[in-house]
């Protein structure tokens, strides 16, 4: 009979302690390790996709829902690839943050320490399993991956591969524990270990985020949404906007980081919005705009509410023409979902006056929404992206694995 | 009829947001202005906190609570003091935590943006009121106050005096909110608002702080106890250890990083127990130790589970004599409430180990456990103390009540 779940999260923390204590040569030894791993067991990895795939076709599932759950062998070297880059980040672990001495000659420094262990909520994708598994190790942290019913038999496959390579490197494999009961009753009590588990993301579509984050008695990092504006400035570089407009429209559409809106200033409408709608119609954009922009928008259907609300997901873009920066602004305060906002112009004092106004995890000024993600920041690796104002806002990193903890070395210091 | 709970969340977001963009020279005077505004007030917020001392004996409180819940002028001045100490200190907001120029020319800087709105839940003493407000507003967030029905004059009467101070630095005083609705209904409407509120920081009792934990849907920070260990290694400086001990659990054993429990390593029991029964016994430390223990402790009596686990608060020490270190980090590992632990010792690999080894908030070598105070380590102040291992862990400053964003500056770069 398998253990129930606060067993295996149990088990997984005591597990967690030892990943915590390994050096950064050693993880990085590990999680090469990881990556031969899935290399060794390619076919029984593939051959368990098939299955998995197999069962969706059985059941009438969508080709774009297919096409995230599919495996082949370029797509696995591809995640053993992503494990080899994991392992040669740099270690988040034992960084010193401050380091200070009190009048009194005690030491104070501030050092990265795991978090601890780390729960994944996660749907189809396979390797998430593995990406997941890898960042959360190379911090140092246990990880416990509940993945979709639907890649149930790839993601034991991967799982089987990594618990291997944690064994080989004489860590429990229990700091990996795949969740194999999926009843949404035992993810229920996963997520109440609030003792056992320091961290729950979930990653998926927002009815599953939802669902984790009201049920949650563990802490939850999630964003639920990314609704991104591009706000056109009267002193926009209006050749720049287009390309940024298009980029972050058109570039890869079902990301977070494409753009929902555009609000282009009264000023430049008449100039900018001929070109963009051209230029938009040109990559199959269907438009919703507000009176003012159709004017220019022969094309555009009339926007809604529920249109500035929206994340579209798709080649669909809502427009506004707005009288002044404020305007824009106010508009962004009231529809964005705090993931990324970005400001075309050349006017220094307007670009200011956005970054301040506006309280969303990343603001840009003249670049494209799609850098917002862990790799084009800088990061190295993202697993996840943070819309909750606490720990980390923005695209997450290997530190957002961690937490800053008091180191205190004195000689005898007393306070009385 | 007063406002429903909402909808004063709500105006204290909506007044942040007036927060969030005021330079730090204004939140300084404003600071100031809310310290003189205590001072005006200073008979009128001593004559409320005559009510509540009158309801609270005709109540038969006992005289420990009464003395947390009284002020009298040169408390009051001790309150002001500390806010103007406040205001002096750095503004974590706007600081810039990395800069880099990515290889396609973004530049992206993480820079530090207030929380939003905090929600303070807490007991008897009405300085916190005050404190607690004064962090809140200094890094640039809105405040909601819930403390104690015993303290609920003196808490109308400085939080007027501090709306005064808002009122007049042009903030909408509903930044800082104090619900005068004490029902427990309330308190638990308060917590499920996790669309407005970014924090609740519990200050107080257990009881207040499990609870608030079990209910709230809003992110949780909180410390349950303090159950500090004090390990005297076999290379320790005995002298020494005596100090950190008597200190420790004797400068203020009410203190949640006062020291619980003490640990001897087998080979200096025998030399170091003697010493610290006799120093323990002259400042009237009653102990409870194990049987090994007792061999040196003859005035101890036994020690049980319970004891190792509990944090006393009080003149009361548990003692044990441990086989070597290992056997003291499994001890800690065990009932640790990852507060703060101490090693003493000259030996440092010894020192080292267990600093690696535990996963405390604080870990001290060679120094008094109650140096764990934001004070005495050097963030200018102290909201409260974490022992959740997310977002802060350990004493919080200023930065706790932060978090990093990303700002991206660029000139039309696309990711395609």
């Amino acid at each position: 009979m398998a253990d129930d779940i606060r067993t295996q999260a149990l088990a997984c923390r005591a597990a967690a302690q030892h990943l915590a204590q390994l050096s950064s040569s050693a993880k990085t030894a590990l999680l090469n390790g990881m990556a031969d791993a899935l290399d060794a067991d390619a076919a029984t990895i593939l051959a368990a996709n098939t299955r998995d795939l197999a069962a969706a076709e059985a059941k009438g599932t969508g080709s774009a829902m297919l096409d995230r759950l599919a495996l082949n062998p370029s797509r696995l070297a591809t995640i053993s690839a992503a494990l080899r880059e994991v392992a040669a980040l740099p270690d988040p672990v034992g960084a010193i943050t401050r380091d200070d001495i009190r009048p009194n000659g005690i030491r104070v420094q501030k050092v990265r320490v795991p978090l601890g262990v780390i729960a994944m909520i996660y749907e189809a994708r396979p390797n998430v399993t593995a990406d997941a598994a890898a960042l959360c190790i190379k911090a140092g942290n246990g990880v416990i991956l509940r993945g979709g019913s639907e890649a149930i038999h790839s993601n034991t496959a991967i799982a089987a591969a990594l618990k291997r390579a944690l064994r080989d490197a004489g860590v429990p494999d229990a700091a990996l524990t795949l969740v194999e009961d999926l009843r949404r009753e035992t993810m229920l009590e996963l997520l109440q270990l609030n003792e056992v588990i320091d961290l729950a993301i979930p990653r998926g579509g927002e009815g599953l985020i939802r669902f984790v984050a009201e049920h949650a008695r563990v802490p939850v990092i999630k964003h639920y949404k990314g609704v991104c504006h591009l706000y056109v400035d009267r002193a926009a570089n209006l050749q720049r906007a287009v390309d940024l407009l298009v980029d972050g429209k058109c570039s890869r559409p079902a990301a977070c980081n494409s753009l929902e809106t555009l609000l282009v200033h009264v000023d430049v409408a008449a100039d900018f919005l001929p070109q963009a709608g051209k230029a938009l119609a040109e990559r199959g954009v269907q438009l919703r705009a507000d009176a003012h922009a159709r004017q220019w928008l022969p094309q555009a259907a009339e926007a809604t509410d529920e249109d500035y609300a929206a994340e579209y997901l798709d080649l669909i873009l809502a427009v506004r023409v707005v009288d002044d920066l404020e305007q824009a602004l106010a508009h962004i305060q009231q529809y964005s979902s705090d993931h990324t906002e970005v400001i075309v112009t050349e006017d220094a004092a307007a670009a200011e006056r956005f970054v301040q106004a506006l309280r969303s995890a990343v603001v840009m000024v003249n670049a494209s929404s799609r850098f917002s993600d862990g790799g084009e920041l800088g990061l190295g690796a993202e697993i996840g992206i943070s819309t909750t104002r606490l720990h980390a806002y923005g695209p997450m990193g290997l530190e957002a694995l961690t937490v800053e903890r008091f180191v205190v070395r004195g000689e005898g210091q007393t306070r009385r």
